[in-house]
């Protein structure tokens, strides 16, 4: 029997795959901004990391009803929990497209990313948007077959993230230390982005089949 | 009236805090690590990450349990939903002091810190440490009134997170890209930390007095 609960449970869950599709939307365009030194884009982003915050409470504010009020069974019980967090997450993870728009930002109307190193942030930003994207409908979809191309997709995060770091550590990095500073913190800003990813999607594992899969660090 | 099952809660906020004690412990060894260039503390402190996981999940399944099988009433829950909320947050915090312990153990024997950033670092880590401290205080007491205290600390904490910032970007720095790269790192860690520290106790206000502060980004 569906309990008359499950109407109020489904926009929570809606409001979370709407967070991600916004998270997912600032971080393509915090990348776009970052390459082209788009200053309004840059803008545009910060700004909409308050909608991404305010989701955050109105699914706490939600959850913490359902729960308080509906007394909901132990599945209904776990996936209103596992809501609370994820909001959690991918409230961080829009914390992190901030960053990325922040660093364009500051850096405007310079580039903060060396020409040559462009295409990997490129990809970077790439990745980290549909893996968010896919977050989001595997959520909506409940369809947790999905979850192992996501940790591919972190596992190539990865490379680009070692990528980065060799060009830095290279001999001849010719760009000084700022530059070195941006990228540093750019790259791990990708990087923890796509780990929140893979978070999610482990938890939405949790979520369905009632299985842990083990936290990422 | 007093709930049977508060003392379950008792239970469950005694562990927060010993996890708050961990992590607390964990910073502090993981400086001494840093500064030191101590290869069995930074892999001790890298070992104890492990426990600080495993009762972030102890507290989940307990703080679940309450609310599934006690329905707490509207103050109670809320506790429940924040106690999983800052273990997940402590449990972050943990993370970022295994951060800084990996990056002692990857430079071994050398040290990360070039030697005149000592001072800074060492302050970082006391600062870091002490707040930590503080938060399982406030949270042991619910002792509201000793959050703004914690505040001044995130303040100092930013003071030297920016004036790391400065060295690494004066026109002399002599240490070269690696040491440039840990050193941002480093001070992001920390600086993560004492964010993470400010949130938990703005938390425990919410918990105590049912008025939400703002999240700290």
């Amino acid at each position: 029997m569906r309990e008359h609960y499950h109407e109020e449970l489904d926009v929570v869950v809606g409001k979370l795959v709407s967070m991600t599709e916004i998270v997912a939307s600032m971080m393509e365009r915090a990348t776009a901004a970052l390459l082209g030194a788009e200053l309004v884009q840059a803008e545009s982003v910060i700004a909409t990391d308050d909608d991404v915050d305010n989701l955050n409470r109105e699914i706490e504010t939600l959850a913490t009803d359902i729960i308080a009020l509906q007394q909901p069974v132990a599945g209904d019980l776990r996936t209103c929990i596992a809501c609370l967090r994820m909001a959690n997450t991918v409230e961080r993870a829009g914390d992190l497209a901030r960053h990325v728009a922040k660093t364009a930002r500051m850096r405007y109307p310079e580039k903060a990313v060396p020409t040559e190193l462009e295409p990997v942030f490129r990809e970077m930003g790439q990745v980290a948007t549909a893996m968010m994207t896919e977050v989001g409908s595997i959520l909506a979809a409940r369809d947790v077959s999905r979850v192992e191309a996501l940790e591919l997709a972190d596992d190539r995060m990865d490379d680009l993230h070692r990528q980065l770091f060799r060009a830095l550590l290279a001999e001849d990095w010719p760009h000084g230390i700022e530059a070195a500073v941006d990228v540093t913190l750019l790259s791990r800003f990708y990087e923890r982005f796509a780990d929140h990813c893979v978070s999610m999607a482990r938890r939405t594992v949790y979520l369905v089949t009632g299985h842990r899969v083990d936290e990422v660090g």
